[in-house]
């Protein structure tokens, strides 16, 4: 294990205190941020995850904000997602795609009016993409990154805590959409969205003033509820198939090889960019895969773990593996050749302790 | 201290072996890499880069390659240096500058023929913004990283070990010129460049299949100069007044506030987006200054540290600040109010510890 060494250069977030407070020791860094990997540990805090509810101080999901007659043929241009009839309370996720039909991010974008966007960014500076579309399209937007930091708070009793601190109402919400709250005076987006498949809210913490005082106030009002500090957790979000860009889909990837052919309307969508480069790679030869790897624990993995055939040739690349309780096997994401991505196809994973046999499964595992 | 998760997001380098194997167990995490923050100790590493040679892994510096007949008018988009007289064997500083003049990144561009550059970024993502501009302004460029990883020798034998690997001629190369030399068959661009002020090179690995064998010729045939692994000083950094992007300057600052005047050839260049925007700040009320400040040595810094004048009012902040044992000082850098920054001026600096006296100084220690 590596230390990671302090650095003006990874910014901290309005929830920084409350986290190191909270006892995290491990973290990553994305976005220029630090972002806790467990608290008491992975496995402890997935079935915590499970069964109450935390707060998690996802501040990495940097914002983008667009604003202006502009906006959204700014973000149109970005993503094959048709945003025409996106609602003022709509949450969309939405694949970011350059000329070449690659991938380049992967954020939730929020609708705030039709002028005004929020793109809820994976790990790279899509800010300055789209500042360079601005500039060279001498498009009538605004972009820039607002003082807005996402926080978390998931798990089943999820519901029960954001009723008890922002009111009964913010639960009618539904998946997807947002609403505004007022904490202390000022307006917040809250809505129902989040990197787990366990249900929950993220607030949009919208000035870095609120933050310790919006954490103090879940924390308070949670405490029969068994509320933690948490953080996305590796086990669940496999479990879930919630894809990690920069892991398992990266600027390598269209969005067909990630499987998100659902988000790309290239039949309505007018004005993206790689919509020609898209229309040429509808038909993958590689794609996203779950897949099951026996035996005990994997180590971790800090480097694309080769997936072989009967003959020994790399068909696949395993990006995330870790071992789930509630499944009992190494719950994988791996990107597979068509050749061998058929449901119950059985591979050998080239895993630094020793090669294990991995099989393709018809889908994630919740 | 804090652990630093292993991810495969944190890509590895051509030299991650080398430099797990050569000691380094601190890192910081930079443009989606690790970056060593020293092997002995930050003291000891500073020692020997001032009387030897080290070999760092500055694979972090990503290279962003532009080609194309448009390639020369791309890159001129986003800095106020005039790129128009630049030579094939040149590498040129460049601040780059949004529409609203303020900094998105500060890399040295290498000119490889006129239409054909490579910027060898600091920590940000500026792939995005260079296709962003490509996208919209129908530019007729390619825009990647191509396979490219800077490894850097730097110290007062660095030309003698250079020399030995590469071949005598190497050493004529001036500063911030570049040659190529021939590595086991393969072409590699060599630059008499650095982040340090000790002297030496940056190869340019044009393949990472080499990485190894190149870092192994290096340390076999330096042994006797004590070639060592290193790493960007911090605190030899500091003295030389080497600016760390994300640190010291920021998203929020000009070039002009960061002290980088001469390289804004506002009254020359052509095609530059920002060149308006610059023009209304060429008169800036803050700009990076050098201090001293006081007494023993400081904590690591993770936030901007206040500036305070005799009435009590923020008039600055300090970015970066270490002990130097050569000058037996803090040596610090810190954005300063224009009614604060004349020399000599002195200020109360709110550090974690205690407060102390810092001394504006007249300009950087080496």
């Amino acid at each position: 294990m590596f230390q990671l060494t302090p650095s003006i250069r990874l910014r901290r977030t309005p929830f920084s205190n409350r986290v190191e407070q909270a006892g995290a020791t491990a973290f990553t860094v994305y976005n220029h941020m630090r972002l806790a990997s467990f608290y008491e540990s992975p496995e402890a805090d997935y079935r915590h995850l499970k069964t109450a509810v935390q707060v998690w101080d996802v501040s990495v999901e940097r914002q983008v904000e667009v604003i202006g007659p502009d906006a959204l043929r700014l973000v149109q241009m970005t993503t094959p997602r048709d945003m025409s009839r996106m609602q003022d309370d709509q949450c969309y996720y939405i694949p970011m795609v350059d000329t070449d039909g690659k991938l380049m991010n992967d954020p939730v974008a929020i609708r705030l009016n039709q002028d005004r966007y929020w793109l809820s960014l994976a790990d790279s500076d899509m800010l300055l993409y789209c500042k360079g579309l601005a500039a060279a399209g001498k498009l009538d937007v605004e972009v820039f990154e607002p003082d807005v930091s996402p926080l978390a708070i998931q798990g089943p009793k999820a519901d029960e805590l954001v009723a008890r601190v922002f009111g009964e109402d913010v639960v009618k919400t539904r998946f997807f959409r947002h609403t505004t709250i007022n904490f202390e005076g000022q307006d917040m987006i809250l809505a129902r969205s989040g990197w787990s498949h366990q249900g929950g809210f993220e607030l949009y913490l919208d000035g870095s003033e609120y933050g310790e005082a919006v954490w103090d106030a879940l924390f308070a009002a949670g405490e029969d509820l068994d509320v933690r500090a948490g953080c996305p957790n590796l086990i669940e979000r496999i479990e879930a198939g919630l894809l990690s860009f920069g892991s398992d889909v990266t600027y390598a990837h269209t969005p067909f090889e990630a499987g998100l052919t659902k988000y790309c309307n290239l039949e309505t969508v007018q004005g993206f960019l790689g919509r020609d480069a898209l229309m040429k790679s509808k038909d993958p030869v590689r794609q996203i895969r779950a897949l099951s790897v026996e035996g005990d624990p994997v180590p971790p993995i800090n480097h694309p773990w080769p997936l072989l055939d009967t003959s020994g040739s790399v068909v696949g690349h395993i990006s995330s593996s870790t071992w789930s309780p509630d499944f009992e096997t190494n719950v994988t994401i791996a990107m597979v050749n068509r050749t061998h991505w058929d449901s119950g196809t059985k591979l050998t994973a080239k895993i630094p302790d020793r090669e294990r046999t991995a099989t393709v499964r018809s889908g994630f595992w919740i």
